[in-house]
């Protein structure tokens, strides 16, 4: 690697500190158990969990005695410890500093205590291929993006064959800690390896850090993952460079696919920063139940709706996972996975298909039944990434456009599309500040977890939202965290899915997404492209966090102001003996009211008078 | 528009003046006449610009009785003038600020002066679609990307139809100067307007500012665009993060395709600042006449030297304008746009071509096939943005490194491409600081070449590689940039162009690409990725300029650090009585130093002892 200007600068950057991880005497304390999010599932987890279930939360807190008395209190002396570190997964901006954090808080616990990468992801962690991590490495790779410190492979700790190879390898390392980097499935096996590790009595404890730019790894305890705030940063950019350039040409409509997997997270996020003309995400699409052709119809009318009005240009966000949400599509998917897992070669498949799917099948265009066509993932869904549906989609509205013109309900001026998918050109990008601070943070916290000797637990830092003076951190045990999905089978039985953690879709009851439906209708309408700009490091900007995060913050500015315009409003219309006009006005202010007020929280509420 | 906090910082930022363009007393000064650069060409220049061929260069200098004196002396009374300005061709980042530096100086010039800008490009100028600029206007652009305050669309001010509209526009808008924004087509349509108009003896003087983020407007005159700074940032950065990526995943080929026409400087710029493994410049095929077959076997090899050292990911580079570099692909789309101008329809071209280009149409993917049968772009060149030569070279790859692995000359791990275009992502990004600067001075330069009253000029400052405060302004005329291109017919009779300003290619004996090849093994091989990072507007970085402009003071520092490395090590071994092998490690050193003196400016020679 050559370094630039900006790296050589970034790598000197060093996070701050949470006040409880400060000083050299981080207080941990044990908290209540937790309850898992649902009751029927405890049991369950318990079965399959019988040793790392029923573990309490883990708080770290500020030690009362704190400034000074280490230096008069004898120091206690502290064995050096031996830690084991994985990326798994895709990488995520930030996840070296997870490794940086790691890093300095065992060095600091005790400078002969030692970390060891392992090379190649869980490849590397089987084959116990290993890099003893040093002061001069972690230098190179301080605030850097990318995995390419450790490099990673296969994603998996899952066969017994694998569990039993990272099991040989840990009690050959000696390991007082393994520590994995990784999204939902990661974490899911590092519980299962939990488990078996304690069961084993391997003397190794194992512990998780939340990194996935996917943002899916969300529940009570996890606020956010490593990398989703500069995956939505860097593609955000290009999304609002791409309504700029729409809004100077003003001809074309622009369809951009997001990556982010099954669920929405990353389009719902730069939907808010960007503010484009229209977003569909797979959750309201399944929830609604839409249709191809309902899809399309929806971006037909707001294609017409905007040329009544002058606007023949546009910029749509169609999030990867869309095109397995579209429940006609879905069941076709799911009838050639199960095709191609009987080794169905993929020409002989359209053939065997049911009717009712062969017909949608056949109706597709050529690009897109060939990428249909693809072995699914191997979490099971379809090659997300692969399958083109921005494409499809502009193809089937373009087609519609035409049909409306040729029936002269469409007059205005002829529709053409630009397709883009914004994949892996964020990935490798440079961490914003916060994912720095963030996963630097969850680096220490992993290293607290391993001197307190828990097993089983994800390092987990909340009141993101907040300044790092007021970040809280901790852990939580994995298995608080699982859930066990239920398939009917037909008649009542069902069958029980073993317990994980399961990847979390947009609510469309959250705030997040309440913002979005909010403001649709003029983005729709109005063209309100907001530029973010790039990432910035220093200056205005660079300690900006997600949307997503930072709503209820969003929520109490925005929605206080509000709030207080449309009383005035109405405090300044309505007087005795007005119109009936007047009344009405004063009404549809009032609905305003209450549908603000909605949206706020208690605490927001307090604030208006 | 909704401002983010970042657009809203850089709305309030105000660019620095140059010291001549300080304070209201700039002092205008005519100098030499240029030559153009060939002298063959002259005749013919003069021939077609009677009017405005051999005008005098101008120069702005600082005025010698400055500080104070303006209040002394009686002000004289400027009348006010009226502008019209007009955004030509593709959005260019920076474009804004032109108008922005244009009306913050005639208004300084006259309160009372007026500028008025064009809506939607050339077309509203024929059509007199107009808007007076005004602060409030000004305020929502400043330092903002795209071209969104006026619109564009078609790019021709060219046929007599098109001329007359424009000079009606002017006369009857009473204008006294128009301010073309563009590139090297809009430029030298301003050349010819700015002739039309002195022969119709209209008032209105014509000005050009050039603005292309191509960076193919390039003479003695001009050293840099308005946008190419930027465009080459964005994309620069998004090529970082891909290397990062294939750096951590280990397992991806990424074939990388980079906006800029014809000529290369996009690509060249961007090589420079995040050093893929490979780059191949379109120049570079035209000069050494490779064919396909060639460029794929050059990056074959490549791959099979990489996968030796046990790295089986990479980064390759390629401009859109490589396809009709390639000889035989170019004789194949001269074939196809002949036969598209003769009316010959799309389906029936294959078996009209001669016999060897349908050989190579044939031998073609499919989409590629279609792709090349798109019309011809309005400069004839084809529709370089839609057509993916990156997938057909990762294709043709592809292909051969199957193939060498039957034969067995192949023995590395299977080659995998992933396909990237950069193109429209970067167009409409919020404009670099440098490009914000420049532009803005630009449009000062603007007016004052209006005020002296300069007919056929376009706005100059040279010197740009230093600070603003040592920035040299000026103006130089049109016709000093053209050249004319001379076509063989066959057995010595030659058909002569227009005069054009015409765009340049990379110069493959220039000091950026000869920067390049220095480092182009090392590259290949050695992974020397850098990133770059996204634009900073504050802190480190954020007076970055383009490597193709301070490669000046690049060559200078690196240089000397270079050579004194290379004689102190020469110094050191060789000794009286010293080995073959050190005499040869010192001649081998010493072919060094010649190298790197090669590449210096005698300027910089200077400075070594």
């Amino acid at each position: 690697m050559d370094f630039s200007v900006l790296q050589k600068q970034r790598s000197l950057y060093i996070p701050e500190l949470p006040p409880s991880l400060q000083g050299s005497n981080v207080q941990v304390e044990f908290g209540e158990v937790p309850t898992v999010a649902d009751q029927l599932d405890a049991q369950s987890i318990h079965r399959s969990f019988p040793l790392t279930y029923g573990q309490p939360l883990v708080h770290f807190v500020t030690s009362l005695n704190k400034a000074g008395h280490d230096t008069h209190s004898k120091k206690e002396q502290r064995q050096p410890i031996r830690v084991g570190v994985v990326f798994c997964g895709r990488q995520s901006p930030g996840g070296h500093n997870i490794i940086c954090g790691l890093y300095d808080a065992i060095k600091s616990h005790n400078p002969m205590s030692t970390l060891i990468g392992f090379c190649g992801g869980t490849e590397g962690l089987f084959a116990q291929k290993t890099l003893e991590i040093t002061e001069a490495i972690v230098a190179t790779y301080r605030n850097q993006g990318g995995y390419d410190m450790l490099g990673r492979t296969k994603d998996q700790i899952r066969t017994g064959e694998q569990v039993n190879a990272a099991l040989t390898a840990c009690k050959a390392l000696k390991l007082d800690g393994l520590v994995i980097i990784g999204g939902v499935t990661s974490n899911t096996d590092a519980a299962q390896l939990a488990e078996t590790f304690a069961e084993a009595k391997c003397t190794t404890k194992v512990v998780g850090v939340p990194v996935t730019y996917y943002g899916d790894l969300k529940n009570q305890f996890v606020e956010a993952n490593v990398g989703f705030d500069t995956i939505c940063k860097v593609n955000s950019q290009l999304i609002s460079n791409i309504c700029t350039d729409a809004l100077s040409a003003e001809k074309y409509y622009y369809f951009i696919r997001l990556m982010g997997r099954r669920a929405s997270h990353v389009t719902l996020e730069c939907a808010l920063q960007a503010h484009p003309n229209m977003v569909i995400l797979g959750e309201e699409v399944a929830s609604s139940k839409l249709t191809l052709y309902d899809i399309t119809k929806r971006i037909c009318d707001a294609v017409q709706d905007r040329a009544e009005q002058g606007k023949n240009h546009g910029v749509i966000l169609l999030p990867e996972g869309l095109i397995e949400c579209i429940p006609e599509v879905y069941a076709l998917l799911q009838e050639i996975h199960v095709l191609l897992k009987d080794g169905v070669s993929v020409d002989k498949i359209s053939a065997q298909l049911s009717p009712w799917a062969a017909a949608l099948f056949e109706s597709m265009p050529p690009f897109i039944k060939k990428q249909l066509l693809l072995s699914p993932d191997s979490d099971e869904s379809a090659q997300l990434s692969q399958i083109e549906t921005e494409k499809l989609i502009a193809q089937l509205v373009e087609k519609e456009m035409e049909a409306r013109t040729k029936s002269g309900a469409y007059k205005g001026k002829k529709f053409n599309a630009i397709c883009h998918f914004f994949g892996y050109q964020a990935r490798g990008s440079l961490p914003s500040k916060f994912d720095c601070d963030y996963a630097y943070v969850l680096g220490h916290v992993s290293h607290h977890l391993l001197a307190a000797g828990v097993n089983g637990y994800m390092a987990t830092v909340t009141n993101l939202k907040d300044d790092v003076s007021k970040w809280q951190c901790g852990g939580a045990p994995f298995t608080a965290m699982m859930t066990v999905k239920r398939y009917l089978r037909g008649l009542g039985s069902s069958v029980i899915g073993k317990p994980s953690i399961h990847p979390v879709a947009v609510d469309l009851k959250g705030k997040p997404y309440k913002l979005l439906l909010r403001d649709s209708e003029r983005f729709l309408m109005d063209d309100l492209y907001a530029n973010s700009g790039p990432i910035q490091y220093e200056g205005p900007g660079s300690n900006s966090k997600s949307m997503c995060l930072s709503v209820e913050d969003q929520d109490y500015m925005g929605r206080v102001k509000e709030l207080q315009a449309y009383i005035d409003k109405v405090r300044k219309i309505v007087k005795p003996g007005c119109s009936q006009e007047v009344l009405k006005a004063a009404l549809s202010s009032m609905a305003s009211i209450i549908e603000v007020l909605s949206l706020m929280t208690p605490a927001t509420k307090d604030h208006v008078a």
